[in-house]
């Protein structure tokens, strides 16, 4: 069994970690960590896990580094870069959840999140898409698990980049998200009566996963690539759909670009590639590990309209980590993500 | 591996339990059947589930029996009677999801539904509440999985009739049930504009499940009872909440009361009683086979308020039809059905 | 023109006033007050407002008493019992939102909501329902406008309690409103993701409503009485429904309490009485005055439903203070409140 | 006082130009027609606005030529066209809510809508977005009221366009709709559980918008334009919001083209411009006749993304209407349509 612990569980993304855990038969949660929460059990806290015989502990790092093997961070960002260390130096992996190592330049990191003080372990993070960096996941000790909207975007863009199919200075990214993408933060902007019945653009042109996508989108095309990302705010708990631009270099159809996805995405369990005609919606994906692309090009204009889903819970956080921590550990990468969507 | 079929499996119930089968280590799904949507695959209509390599049929109940053990009817009431016979004479079991076999006196039947055509088998049937008539089910060869709301408010009231607590004329359930309830036939009445943001009952007075839930609790008290019964319409697509109030006939506590109930239920994997001074939400328990209870006596008045919730596509239809099926079929009752709310 | 001032308008309820007043021929309001957000203006706060011309200031009581002449009060309880002596000693007019001055005993007071500081305007304060108080409310000095669950209570047992139908001991109130009535204050349990897809009672017999309830049906129908009142929380901006219970004392049919419903409420612009078989939603009275009603006799058991809707921010609050403006001014009452509901 | 018919009144749209027309003081409703819903009231039909002594009636066009002046047509396409003649011939002037006299070019209209059989009228409707062609519309007697999408993304460009900002190849409008615009028609792909905690793209470059858009884009630019276009579903009643992106030709800062649209739009009641770093919510415009707009410029693309915010019922559908017909009547443009949004 794997000892498991999540460290910062009171959010939504560490009861989904939670909700994950509790049905993997390889692993075992050995803590579960809340400053806020301590003491209190978990059914306490969120109601529908009453089931579980867990209580929020105010451990420490280094008490947490004696108990668990693997350690998810559900830290916020600035919180995550102080944690790690400790755990990392005692020989245990740790599976970020946070932007803390996710960009590879501290510079670019300075500039959107603040100061980083542990910039030497930035080199040594793998970047958390199984689906493009499974080599580099399986050796790594320290998991940078991607954000939500960069998982949708480059899973997304990832085969046209590969193949120079498109101009990459008409890159757009319209993106839409779930409320849960705000985390359970008590604030005005997150209440019911202002999002239900509502919807908006937030953070035109400065959303912090801006670098993010472009580092992991310049990484890929070999160029340096920088797009217009437009997150919004959707009135639903859980899900993103990106719906991404560009210009297409060459004439290409619909049905050539699918099955260039078809065959960039062979054998992967959680990529669904629609057919012709079909788009997928967030309600297919809603608590499943699954990222559903369907593919669109409009030849009059010679451009090519790409949607991605996926729930922003889980492929988007906490379904990705289970999915690295599956891979580090050298078990299935599908165990305990297998589940199919609740619908309606 | 349980041979099973779901006949009739084009609608909300139809899906799920498909979604649960589908995970079920010891069944296997031979046949789904649809007039309307026959020769379609189960992705092209509910695309959430375009794993599944699954086709409609359109085959008759006689050439379905040949293929399965334990067939779920998933028809509309006056369908479902004829398809039975076909299946019991071909020794199958039925699981019967429609409300043909739940009433017991054909004339009630007749009254609220049209003419019965298959009354022999009305006393065959068990009444598939296992809490309740575990014994019966286990030995039955024809189930009548009960309606969603009687499944809330027997569950809720069953320990207080047994003991005799209340007062019999007094019993009020004003139950609120989500839109997935009314299936998925297209009618204005659920369009998203006539749902959202709104609120209201209906049938007041008049709902069929009233002589269905009035012959189970008289049955449960060993005298007739007659209640008042208000259905009302939620803007949420699953959950059944329903606020029971009767009044009692002596003075005693709610932690007397919450005791009896825990008592009462002891060892039931699916029924989560609360603590006092908490109540269930319909999201804790969406996506799963649970029956959540709370009590609170009002002293002042000497009445008690019993507050049941259920998702009303599993235990209050699919998820209770695989309970029942595990039953007869002598396997663990709780198989496919411990999987947790995805919240939120 | 009325000068009005709304003294604490950073809520929904102080919102709702200015919207409603924005567009009243016979008001103005020279004063809009609020100590958090002093100095921004109506359209920074309120973007849909962003058309008046309108700042938020903290200008004290006796500043405001200078400018205006009525004064609505939409501060928190306990606040606007120390803000409301200094208005009605300079001469002016109020009508007070919070449960200040609801309650007649100042004992019961003191029970819900701690030392009431000006008991002695207790017995000066009209209970703010037109319907059933407008001789009062037009001597009135100060208004107390009722809560929203108590409006929506008592106009749907008014007509019952004065004509001596029922058994005053079988009154049961299933109340269900929308989360504005939580207020914009930002709480973890307002959460867009903590109600969507969610449905739960809540305060259980322990609402504050509940003695503000019985004061007035005691008052209507001249008894002491007690009853069962049970809110809900319904995941939709706006609305309230009740569905009330009561037994009948003796044999009556639905068209004769529709009846006396219509004769009862002849005349009120505000009062709308459905004809038999009909029932509201709430979305047939968002963003009105209205309150409309229904009527429901089981004579099986000899008990009558009554269900009841109201905007719990017009009819429930801002709209009803209005209306009594109005009435105090000497203008039609209707005056401002007569526009149509949105839908869907 | 302007006499006027809705015929095709069962829709959303029509219940809509009721609420607004029954509210305007210069205007009369003297027919309401419905094949489906003939004989019924108003109230029956739509509970809402039961107040409305208005009864559905079947009357032919050459009936409802002899009450009205001013008739709105609420049909669906291909059925306006057969009905506008008549009222025309009879001196009538028809404002058409359908599609039927929006495409100036027959062939474009036959491409996309089906044979039309009125093609000489094409030439003579106007084109009815006030804002941009308010001398064609004062003058005309068939007014062709522009689709929703096409409204909410016209007027977010037509300052750009009219300006030479922007490389016309590089447009894309990503649009998001609510469910009315569906209309009421009993279809699954509308219902309350397809589409509640769902969000998906529809018709993805092939929605009839767009020849609409592309048209009326050509005619402000003065050259032939073509975009992509793509509309999505919003679980919510009301509301459009299009994200719309342009690459810049030469380098402006945002404030710089938000002065150009305050210049562009000065003195339009309807028009309202976001402050840098504020972006609209539909929420903001629901129930009203506003089209908020918000510009931000990425300077490291030199790309524009405007946000454009309209009520799909009202400014995208009937208070344009009513706003045409103001126009048309010589009376105030405002008239009726000054009410403000209902939040939350």
């Amino acid at each position: 069994m794997i000892k498991t612990a999540i460290y910062g569980a009171s959010g939504y993304t560490g009861q989904e970690l939670l909700r994950i855990l509790s049905c993997h038969p390889a692993a075992e949660i050995v803590a579960l960590t809340s400053r806020t929460l301590t003491g209190q059990t978990i059914g306490s806290v969120y109601p529908h896990l009453c089931g579980l015989p867990l209580t929020f502990t105010d451990l420490s790092p280094e008490a947490v580094a004696e108990l668990a093997d693997v350690i998810f961070l559900a830290l916020p960002h600035n919180a995550a870069m102080k944690a790690a260390p400790v755990f990392l130096e005692a020989g245990k992996r740790v599976i970020d959840l946070s932007a803390d190592f996710r960009l590879r330049d501290e510079r670019i990191y300075n500039l959107w999140y603040g100061k980083h003080e542990a910039p030497a372990l930035l080199s040594q993070a793998a970047y958390g898409i199984p689906e493009l960096y499974r080599r580099q996941i399986e050796k790594a000790r320290l998991v940078a698990n991607p954000g939500c909207y960069p998982t949708s975007v480059i899973l997304g863009l990832a085969p046209l980049l590969k193949g120079g199919w498109i101009d990459h200075s008409t890159i757009i990214a319209d993106s839409k998200s779930g409320v849960s993408g705000a985390g359970r933060e008590a604030q005005v902007g997150s209440l019911f009566c202002e999002v239900a019945e509502g919807f908006r653009a937030y953070k035109v042109g400065e959303h912090r996963h801006t670098p993010e996508i472009e580092q992991e989108l310049s990484r890929l095309a070999g160029s340096d690539i920088r797009i217009t990302f437009t997150p919004h705010l959707l009135p639903v708990n859980r899900g993103i759909l990106s719906t991404i631009y560009a210009s297409l270099k060459r004439g290409v159809t619909t049905g050539e670009l699918i099955s260039h996805y078809q065959e960039f995405y062979r054998g992967e369990e959680f990529i669904r590639i629609y057919q012709k005609g079909a788009f997928p919606n967030i309600s297919s994906v809603r608590g499943t590990n699954f990222c559903d692309l369907a593919l669109s090009v409009d030849e009059r204009v010679r451009r090519v309209t790409i949607i991605s889903a996926i729930d922003n819970l889980v492929k988007g956080a906490a379904g990705q980590a289970v999915q690295n921590m599956n891979i580090i550990s050298g078990i299935p990468e599908e165990t305990a993500l297998k589940s199919l969507p609740v619908f309606p």
